[in-house]
């Protein structure tokens, strides 16, 4: 590895413009052991890729992610491209030898996603999914706080993903919907994703779940014809869990929930305290502890500052704001540290194999109206 | 019916207060088609009856509930025991003929509060069940906002009632956390009952529910002896819904939530709207309307006043406040007017049960491991 | 003194419905020393006092409010009329020797309000001023708080009293917004009076002050004719105090605050932590606190419970709510044991021109552009 | 201009990092009419520069701010040093035909801010102040509600700029805290410059006012010595203001407000409805509209979206967050985009002078003890 990383890019529409902003900002927030560099990006075509290269200050472009693939100058190859395609793009990625970003969800089902997973240990390369709520400031406060025991032992764990972006049943179909192009799971896989990882990096591993999922629009309208077309997954998806720490879980995910804009919510419980979150206010983490005298308890709402995780590089005031960019940045800090210093970091493609996992029992659980434990999904050959 | 009602009230605790002071005040409130008399207090003895029936304002006392039930001068029998005797006394009401409000959960098994709702039933006589947090005017304006179909049809029902007053493991045991004296149902009957007796009230029936239960805290000191006793139902719980209407549901019920004092909360998403309310803040209700104008789309703080239902008879200016024995004294209003216009005021035993049906539904759900229709669950025999 | 205390209350519109509900409602609420009586009701007509007293439960009722004043069986007299009768009222209740719960403003200016307390004082009688919100649990909570020195040396007090209910310039004009049956001061007697006095109790004495007033909507229509008729005292106003401690103020008053309904709201800063309070949120109290740890610090809500100040002999549970009414039952149980003990409680006329004295000074400093001093204001003649 | 702009930052504390990582971002946020380059960096030592330069992505560097100034190849000087250097930095800038951003406050005083202000008209020169808050979308937002009528006329405006990082009295005294090398405004200059500029942004000019400092810590330890030094400007202020447009204000700063961190506040009450904002929720903006049917009237919590200002640039998905460095990335497109088209952007020098000049009226009128009217301040030679 030379001083800096050639970073390829693969797809350009919401996560693109996120990851270019952020490998041009990331050096400046934090001290880097390497310097990335916006080498080429890859779109579906050509002068698609070219302008917007352009626009978003990459070296070169391409209308073949394969090209992007196997140039020398790519060291990290980043995959923002919808769902069915993550398979594909990463395995040649890791074959090539390149260490691979991949958005989430890492795959369309759990049998993918180990073998992406698989893929990347043989190869040795580092990954790193796309769940940057994670990265969050205040959700890295609350796996802190969790993990010092601070508010006891976890008994519970309410969480959502609640978006509404498809509440309006005139919206056209899109590749989100369909199973082919996303997933069998709908909201489930692409939102519940975020708050299943959220649950796994805060309490640990999900033991069981049972779920139930519902299809509220059926239909929506072809972008191109006009005509209606069949919805394939689950618009808004409910589901129990057991954690292997022995907390329940109840989870949420919905793209049809009215007024929820980034409704990544969770609720803790503790044996001597609790957290409540709440990605639209991402800046804030409210903490209830049983440790104040019982006539000054309440939850209280700490506005993250430099004291707390992350946030210094970004601002030395306390409670001057965070936003959706800096935590992109921060997933970029991770990627190019992760391959400085030769070792992975959270989450790699294991742990979105792992969050694969309970997407694809929830989904076992509605078809087969019964509990499901992980274990029995996607473990087989499992190393 | 003369015009005067007299009350009874078989219990002197958390509610028996309550209840004294919603009867001393509720006439000024309302008009009234006849004034309630606070006639006769029973407790467990003589003595403590007597002393908490002049503090208290009743007219007489007695050690002997049989004696308050069998009184010519009592119209109405309260009961506000433990739960395990919220039957005998109300089946002993309803034999002489009173009129019956008891507390919730009405009974400690479905079987139970069916045997009670039918007795009233085949009586005649007026009931209500104590599940006075669907009395507020917030939760009033959200049945009416959900029932006009102001918010579209209804796509999920996320509620809990969680409080923490168990959270800690040194507090002794009591009534409620044995089954024999309370339920097979900790949490979800105590608290669960309020938050399933919501959805019921504002999304209709529950059709079908699969749920997990924990017990955290699994032996508490005997007050008397210091030695450690069972704990022999819920601690929490959470479980799955199907309405019958369609829409999903995801419902909590905890008394070691750590932090929630009344944590009655509910969101209720709709095709075109959504509903946000939390009993801690009881005197407001949050609407989001996607009738508004896209940029100025949010969720609205509605601060209950004149307008909204009930609330005007207790204070002529919006957002001055709304309270816990406000609530109360809409029940009692809810009573006296239900036996002056000899028709049954929601909720009826008849209610109570069905959401004793529900309880008895999560807790087989629970011993079975899978999903469970309410219409299995103490049905035989209904009418 | 007898063992019952025989109220009569001079008015019925808003406040007197409240007192009623009170006054039947708090001997079953607090062990009290005497019980109080709803003996008459005085309004401006013989036949609506008798609607009105059978309405609210009064034994008696009469148009002339001097029979209400000379009647032996009153003991109190509750003064609810618009400000303008407040003096006469009270001056008579006082000469026939009854205590005087009187409505705030006290007076429609502080020389009045100074005749009124020096006439109580002589007289030996107990006296009340109407401040019902700084009866409510939170603000006695934020009192203690300040007074214990818990959050240091008060630095700072921002307060308001803000409502919207004369926001709609379409809205007749009545008593309030005339000089001759309100005061020279509008919104800020009426309203302001209210958080002028909260500011006193938690930070003690205001020295000087320097305000703005303003009259938005200079005419209203009359109620009868429909013609405009001239609004005579200020709809919003805002002034900065310097109190006796050192600390500075700014407070607010305004009845064309859009969106607000009962914006009685403060914070107070000190030297080891701060303060807020929203009267629309009665039952939370928001605290900041320096002894907490740097990275756990933040406003923590506390939800009122029964370890607070009065809350309690309202309800067991904590965070089950406190409504309008509670208050003002407060009130009433602070007048009855005020007279029973044979001492003051806290705020007596003397307390209440204290207030007065305020609001004339902030008056007087708009017409004169500058700063003035309390001293300087309602004080001649003070013993 | 070539498509390229030279920028050159002076001094490299809080904001040199927050200008460098925004110059890095911009240009894939925005499409830019130039791109910026981070040419150069002055700091007060050559080593220092230089390891600075280095950290920030700077090409080159300097311990001489005059070096940088002259250099042929900077476009843009970009100064935030102390205040007192602004004026000889700008003013230097300016006659070496530089474009200018400087920090605020724009100067020490009204005065030096117009002298700054003149110099730069005269030469045509592009000016910016570093007011980042008012280029939030939220309170972009709030201008576009407030000048398009929809909350009627402005009745009152109150706002506050609170921070506590002074707020323990053993922090050193630094630069702020002292006349010379900062204002003789302490946090009324430093912060509530912020909240005076936002305010004459959303409701226009201020035409008087009077105002109270205090100075709470009224000394500090040396940071070198250890002894005791006097702190020379306030701590808090907190004024009274008359808007040209007849409403009035009530305003505060203050740099030992316990609690708060980014305590930039503002509401807003309009005769047709109102605005709360608080920056520590940036991505917030509350309104309540009279418009809205009375019985859903309420205020609501508008998430900043891709549809409201600027924010689709950063993000497509509404409610995803927005941080403190996206508004410094919004300043950076503001400068570039001013010197690209010819003409000036809000806020110019000449702006950061009509701050000033509100800044040394409230002083003024401290000493004075008496309304202070904008016009009789900072304005001899005004052209």
């Amino acid at each position: 590895m030379t001083n800096t990383l050639g970073f390829g890019v693969v797809g350009a529409q919401f996560m693109g413009k996120a990851y270019a902003i952020a490998l041009k900002a990331v050096p400046t927030i934090y001290p880097l052991s390497a310097a990335p560099v916006c080498e080429m990006l890859a779109t579906s075509s050509a002068d698609g890729a070219a302008a917007k290269a352009r626009e978003l200050g990459f070296a070169r472009s391409t209308g073949d992610w394969r090209e992007l693939v196997a140039d020398g100058a790519i060291d990290v190859v980043c995959v923002c491209t919808p769902t069915w395609l993550h398979k594909e793009v990463a395995l040649a990625a890791i074959a090539a030898g390149k260490h691979v970003l991949c958005e989430k969800p890492l795959a369309g089902n759990a049998a993918d996603a180990r073998e992406m997973a698989e893929a990347a240990e043989r190869a040795g390369v580092k990954t790193l999914v796309g769940f940057n709520y994670a990265k969050n400031p205040a959700t890295l406060l609350a796996r802190e706080i969790v993990s010092s025991g601070e508010i006891g032992e976890v008994l519970h764990f309410r969480g959502a993903h609640n978006e509404d972006f498809l509440a309006d049943p005139d919206i056209p179909i899109g590749w989100r919907e369909r199973a082919a192009t996303s997933s069998h799971g709908g909201a489930l896989a692409d939102l519940g994703s975020h708050i299943i990882n959220a649950a796994q990096f805060i309490c640990g591993p999900i033991a069981e779940v049972v779920g139930q999922t519902s299809i509220v629009h059926p239909q929506r309208p072809d972008p191109k014809t006009g005509a209606l077309a069949a919805v394939e997954n689950d618009d808004q998806t409910s589901f129990l869990a057991k954690f292997a720490c022995g907390a329940t879980g109840a989870i949420e995910a919905s793209r049809v929930a009215m007024g929820r804009k980034m409704g990544l919510t969770y609720e803790i419980t503790g044996t001597k305290g609790a957290l409540v979150f709440d990605q639209e206010r991402m800046a804030e983490l409210r903490l209830y502890s049983a440790a104040d005298r019982a006539v000054r308890r309440g939850f209280r709402t700490i506005l993250i500052g430099p004291e707390h995780p992350e946030y210094g590089a970004f601002c030395p005031g306390a409670g001057h704001g965070f936003g959706y960019n800096d935590m992109i940045a921060i997933e970029m800090r991770d990627i190019v540290e992760a391959i400085a210093a030769g070792r992975q970091v959270w989450p790699t493609f294991r742990h979105g194999y792992e969050t694969a996992r309970v997407v694809d029992a929830v989904l076992n659980s509605v078809g087969e109206r019964r509990w499901v434990r992980i274990e029995e999904t996607g473990a087989e050959g499992t190393p």
